[in-house]
C-alpha cells in the first residue's frame, strides 16, 4: 500500500500513451516519482499496454535499484533514475518513439521554433542531444543516456524547469514535468509541434523563426507571474 | 436563462472541434454571438473539451468585458470581441491550431487556390496576415490580433462575408460565419484545403492556380442568387 | 416501390464514403443505375451523410431529368447522367474530393503506375483529364464534365471497362463500375494508390514505372479468363 | 479438428491486420505453419477480413497443394510455401501492401537504418529485393517470388532468423517469424520504421546512418544471450 499513489499515477499516465497515438505495441514508458520516499514507479519492460495494471508497475529508487514489484522494470529505467536524482524539480518522465519527434531525433536536428504553439510551451528550439560516444554506449548505456541529456542542457544553458523535452540524437524523445500527467501532456505537445515544424519547412524551406516579441508574449501568457491563460 | 441559447450554441460548436480532429487538449476555442444583446459566449480558458458544459461558457460583451460566468474566458477573447464589434455580419468565430492550416501560417504563406474544393468556398488565396509589429505584440496583444486580421482584409480589399477564414502569420487560423456551427465547418474545410494544397505542391511544384472560369463557376454554384447546390 | 433496389444500393454505397475516410461533411456522391428502367438513384445535394435515408435518394433518368424524389439531386447529377448514357456497361458512379487523389488532380498529373497494387486494378497510369475550356465551364458545366471525361478516354484509347477511374484536372476523381459497391471500392483503391504514388516519388524522385511483365501478370491474375484471384 | 490450432492462429493473426491499419479491403494475408504435419493455414483469396472465420482458413502443404478447406487459398500461397519449405525456422508469414513499406518497395530502395527503433529489431538496412526477371514473372510467378526473396538474402549474406522482413521491389513487403503473431508484429514494426525513415530524409536529406555502437547495443538489448529487454 506504501507506493499505491505513484503506482496509480504511473499506470494512468502509461495508459494515456496509446490513447494519444504516441506508442506502438509495448514501445515507450512513463514513470511517476515520490520524492519524499526517494522512489519512482515505472512501466515493466516489454509488456503491452492492454496487459498493464497498477500492481504491475515496478518501484525503483533513484539509483535504479528495484524496491518493489515482481516484474523487470523498463529497460530505460536507469535513464529515468539519473534524471530524477539530478533534477530535483521533476516528478514524472516519459519516453516514447512517437513518429514525428523520433524522425527529428533520427535527423539529428533541433526542432526550430516556428510558431506560437511551440512558444506556448517553451522559448527555444527543442534541443537534439548528439548521439553518445562509443565508450558510453558500450558501457552503462541507459545510465549514460541520462547524463547525455543533462550535458546537452548544461552546454546550452537550458533550464529543465522551462524546457521540459529533449530529443536524443538517433534515438527518440524524452519529456518530463512536475507530474507524470503533465509529462505525458508534454510528449503529445512535442509530437504535435514536431509534425507542424516538418510541414512548415515543406511549405516554405526559408520559413523564418518566430520573432522574439511573439516568443516572449506567448510564453509569458502561459508561464510565470503575469500569466493569464487557464483558470488560476 | 438569459444567455441560454448562445451558451448552448457555443458549447455544441466547441465540442465539434475534437471530433473533427482540429484540436489537441484544450487548444482552440469557439464563440457564438447574440447581436440583439451585444454579447457572445466563449469557451473558458485552458479547460479540456471533455470537461466543458453549457454553464461553463463565459458570456462577454463586444468590448471584452465579462457579463456572466464563473470562469476566466479564453485568452483569445479580445480577438473575438474586436471582430464581432467591427464585422457586424458575423455570429460565430473559431480559433484552432489545426495542423496543416497552422503549418501554412508558420510558413507565412497564403494558401494558393489550387482546385474546386477551395473555390466551392471562396474565390481567393486564403490570406496569411503578416506577424504583428513588436509594439502591438507587447501591448494589448489579443486585441491587436483582431485589428491585424481586419487590416489584412482591408489592404487586400477582401470582404469578410465572402472570405470567412484567415491565417495569422506564425500563429494559426481564425474562421467565422453567421453562426458558430458554420464557423466550425469553415475551420474543417480550411484544414482540408490546407492539407491538399501542401500535397499539390509536393506532387507538382509548378502546379497552376485554378483558372478563373472554374473559380467563378464553383463559387457561384454554391453562393449568390444563381446557386444550385444544396436544398433551397 | 418501383425504385427500391437502386435507392437502397445508392444509400448503402453513399454511407460507405465517410466510413472509408473519403469525404468530409456532405462532399461527394454515389449513384446506382437500373438500366432496364433507364434511371439511376443519386444522393441529394448538400445533405450530410448522417442525415441520408433510402427515401432521400433522388431518381433521375439518363438525360438528368428527375423521375422521383422530393429533394434536389447532387449538383454533379448531369455528369453521372452523361456517363450512364454513353457508357452502357456501368451501373454505379462515385465522385469524391478524397485528399490524395484530389491533390494529383490539382497537380494536373496522371498517377504513375509504380507498383503491383496499382496493376492489380488496371494497366495504365491513372489519367488526369485536362481542365475544360472556358466555354464548356461557363455553359452546361456538369454536363460537359461528363464529355470531358469521355474525350480523355477516347484520345488515350482507354477502355472504361478496364480503367474504372479518372482524375478531372484541378477538380477531383470520378470512379465507376458495374455496381455502386464496386465503384466505391474503386474510389478507395484510387485514394490508396494516389497516396503511395506520392510517397514513392518522395522516397525516390527517379522511381521507375512498373515493368511491363509485372503489369501484365498482376492485372491478369485478377482480371480476364485466366484470373486466379478470389473465389470464382 | 486436426488443423484446429493453426487455423485458429492464422485466423487471429489475419484479423490483426485491419486493426493495425496495415490492409485495405481484402489486401494482405497471414499464414501459420505446423511443422510436425508439414502444413500451414492461410487466408482464402479475396475474402474481406470481416467475412473470415477459423473454418475459412485453407490448409496447404509446403509444396502449395491444398490439404483441407473449401475455398481457394490466397493467390500468394506459393510464396508462403517456398519460404516454409526452405527456411525451417519460421512458423508464420505475413504479406501486406501497407502504405509506407510499399512506397519504399515501389521506390526500389532499402530502408536505411536511421535509429534505435529500427536497431531494436535488426542490424541492417531492410533489404529491397530487385524486381524479378521477366521469365520468372511470366512463369510460376508466386513460386518464383519466394526464390527471389531467398536469393536476395543469400547474396547479401543475411540470416532470415535475424532479419525477419523484406521488401519485394515494385511490389510490397513480406515478414515472417517463429509464430504468425510475431510475424504480424514485424509487419507493424516495418510500417512504423518505414514511415519514420521517410520523414527522417524529409527533415534531413543528409541524415547519417545509425552508428555501429548503437546498432549493436540496441539489438543485443533485445536479442541473444545478453538481452535484458522484456520479461525473461
Amino acid at each position: 500500500m506504501r507506493y499505491k499513489e505513484i503506482r496509480e499515477a504511473a499506470y494512468e499516465a502509461n495508459m494515456q500513451l496509446p490513447k494519444l497515438g504516441l506508442v506502438l505495441f509495448s514501445f515507450g514508458n512513463v514513470s511517476a516519482a515520490d520524492r519524499s520516499k526517494g522512489v519512482f514507479a515505472i512501466k515493466p519492460s516489454g509488456v503491452p499496454y492492454h496487459e498493464l495494471s497498477v500492481e504491475s508497475m515496478v518501484v525503483v529508487d533513484f539509483d535504479g535499484q528495484i524496491v518493489k514489484g515482481k516484474l523487470r522494470p523498463s529497460s530505460d529505467t536507469k535513464t529515468h533514475a539519473v534524471l530524477y536524482k539530478h533534477w530535483e524539480g521533476i516528478g514524472g518522465i516519459v519516453h516514447t518513439h512517437s513518429e514525428y519527434a523520433t524522425a527529428w531525433a533520427q535527423a539529428q536536428r533541433d526542432i526550430p521554433l516556428f510558431g506560437t504553439t511551440h512558444a506556448d510551451h517553451n522559448t527555444v528550439d527543442i534541443p537534439c542531444a548528439p548521439p553518445m560516444a562509443d565508450h558510453m554506449i558500450e558501457g552503462n548505456y541507459e545510465y549514460e543516456t541520462g547524463f547525455q541529456i543533462m550535458q546537452c542542457f548544461q552546454e546550452r544553458k537550458l533550464n529543465y524547469k522551462e524546457v521540459e523535452m529533449v530529443l536524443v540524437g538517433n534515438h527518440a524523445p524524452f519529456t518530463w514535468a512536475k507530474t507524470a500527467t503533465k509529462a505525458v501532456y508534454n510528449s503529445a505537445v512535442l509530437e504535435y509541434v514536431a509534425k507542424m515544424a516538418w510541414l512548415t519547412e515543406q511549405i516554405n524551406p526559408q520559413a523564418p523563426r518566430l520573432k522574439e516579441a511573439l516568443i516572449k508574449k506567448h510564453y509569458t501568457r502561459k508561464h510565470g507571474p503575469d500569466s493569464y491563460y487557464g483558470q488560476s
